[in-house]
């Protein structure tokens, strides 16, 4: 196994050296920032990774493939990550981020290869950046995707103190052949599902305006709302709102040269993401009835007044991902995935709507 | 030439489909923005970008290579943003972000293939969304770089209204034979060195401390700041600093093979920059009546009392990149390469230091 150096985690911070020393801050201290976050991401490597070069840059060779296509996706948390900074909870957003970003390239039957971050903030303690990069590490580790490096920005007059924007950036590798494309995809196709944890990551600036959270009022009221615990949630909103964006990687593996598209449910809902893998002429038929939307959604939508097409052109509704298979295939599929149940069907489009939700 | 349909760009939003319509935001713009971006970044293309597939991803063949490398980097602008959204000017730091990416994957050899970025903001105008993306787009085009794809997200309460942060992803890649890593780096090269633009990406938060711009004064204060005509600069303030970070890559593309190691002088100047290319045991010893330090390090100096230490371990000081060559091939380098000029040479390290600047 290749030791991985990092080499190219660098921190952008343009306040000057010995300058920035003198405005109390310890040039040594940032140094050790680098090292702590070498030594945390260096555990998520895999022998690709070529170590001992690449100081502006990391290097990554590629495996043995006849024909290899990369695919390339980048993300960020949204603001999520503004109900995790008044918890103070730092741990999770990191693992959200890899998490979408694994999703996304995964319909296009992609595994990763490797990762990169941007972090930039502004009066961010490093132990929180840590606990950021080490939700990130777990995450890539989990999937053996190699952490190669990263951008730390202090960016003060951009971000407010303790505030702070994630980004993420994969890339993965697949076989042309098994480009996952949509064009196998036709009529009388079934639709299979897989349960969401949560809202993932998306939702949240409407989520906030309906509790009233983290839209500028006093941080202590934002606090005392997170913490109020509901019973048909069984925990208190905060927890239910952070939980981590679930990846699908290992569940689909072991099926992906046999599903005809993947449809990542992020921002837009069903009606926003199902349409992007359907071939022109098609349309997804989804039965409300097939699953139960967890409670979470009933209670935003409740709260917020909200209608059924805001919240199904908003939210995920309890659906993290679709999968597109052939008819005589689901059985199959659905034994093989244990999560993954039907949900609908494609057909012939008949009118404007490419999702129909009945 | 295939024509990318980009459909890997995605807005993030999370305010709620309906619910964000009735807050006065028209849907039809939102996705009317992520046609013209698409419209805009299609311009850069190249033929290994796989048309017609990817919505969550954007996916990419591998020309012929014989073992394959591929160099990856992710940058931001750093608070030169603020400099850009106090003037009023979104054409140029895209251009800045890009080439900067672009300069960091040249120091391991690598050509550019793709770049992806991130647009998070909040309440910034479309328009001004274009034109920053259109500089990005103007410089991958120069690079032969496909520009395929990025996210733009909204993110109320994170950023203030019209601000923004900007985040590159750029990959490259370099046969393995070619990969620059140091390795032929002895005692005896000789450093070269081509001009920078100005500051580049680096030294903008000290600056704007010294001039006391955009530190949350008055706006109207920091313009006339930046608008001050300064006769040593023949320019305004705010022109100088807003100079685009220079590329060097059609620079050294002719002689990469030849090189034996590149530094890109961003943050901590040749001081932290140098070092980072050298193997053990040597050092660079760089001649400061090389070359005539810009005078608007001398302006910044001067008006801020800076010490020539503080000053080379913020700013370039008029050098952009660093070159290691042999020294029987230095002669020949600086006529291929008209920029480019002798600064100093390698030598065996003999105190702490691994650059002496004399």
């Amino acid at each position: 196994m290749t030791v991985p150096t990092h080499l190219s985690r660098t921190t952008h911070d343009d306040s000057g050296g010995d300058a920035y020393a003198r405005a109390g801050v310890d040039l040594i201290a940032r140094a050790n920032l680098v090292d702590r976050i070498k030594r945390v991401t260096a555990k998520a490597s895999r022998p690709e990774v070529l170590s001992g070069v690449g100081p502006f840059s990391a290097l990554i060779k590629l495996a043995t493939y006849r024909e290899p296509v990369l695919s390339a996706s980048t993300d960020g948390v949204g603001t999520k990550l503004r109900l995790a900074i008044l918890m103070d909870r730092y741990d999770t957003v990191g693992q959200d981020l890899v998490n979408h970003c694994v999703n996304d390239i995964l319909t296009s039957g992609a595994e990763p290869l490797f990762f990169l971050d941007y972090l930039g903030s502004s009066s961010l303690p490093d132990d929180r950046k840590l606990e950021v990069i080490e939700g990130m590490t777990a995450a890539c580790n989990a999937h053996g995707c190699a952490f190669v490096g990263g951008e730390t920005a202090d960016m003060p007059d951009i971000y407010a103190p303790g505030d702070f924007d994630l980004v993420g950036f994969i890339v993965g590798v697949v076989e042309r052949e098994h480009v996952i494309d949509g064009s196998k995809v036709r009529a009388g196709d079934t639709l299979l599902a897989l349960p969401s944890t949560g809202l993932h990551t998306n939702g949240y600036s409407l989520v906030r305006r309906v509790f009233g959270i983290g839209t500028g009022g006093d941080p202590a009221t934002d606090r005392a709302a997170l913490d109020t615990a509901y019973s048909k949630l069984g925990t208190s909103l905060g927890e239910a709102l952070l939980a981590v964006h679930r990846s699908y990687y290992h569940d689909l593996a072991p099926v992906l040269t046999r599903l005809h598209a993947i449809a990542h449910i992020t921002g837009g809902g069903l009606i926003d993401n199902v349409p992007r893998v359907l071939p022109e002429g098609l349309a997804a038929r989804i039965d409300r009835a097939a699953w139960r939307v967890p409670p979470l959604f009933a209670l935003i939508q409740e709260r917020g007044g909200l209608s059924d097409a805001e919240m199904f052109h908003t939210f995920n509704m309890g659906l993290g991902i679709v999968l597109i298979v052939g008819q005589d295939e689901a059985d199959a599929i659905t034994r093989e995935v244990p999560d993954a149940f039907t949900v609908g069907d494609v057909i012939e489009r008949y009118d404007d709507r490419s999702v129909i939700i009945e």
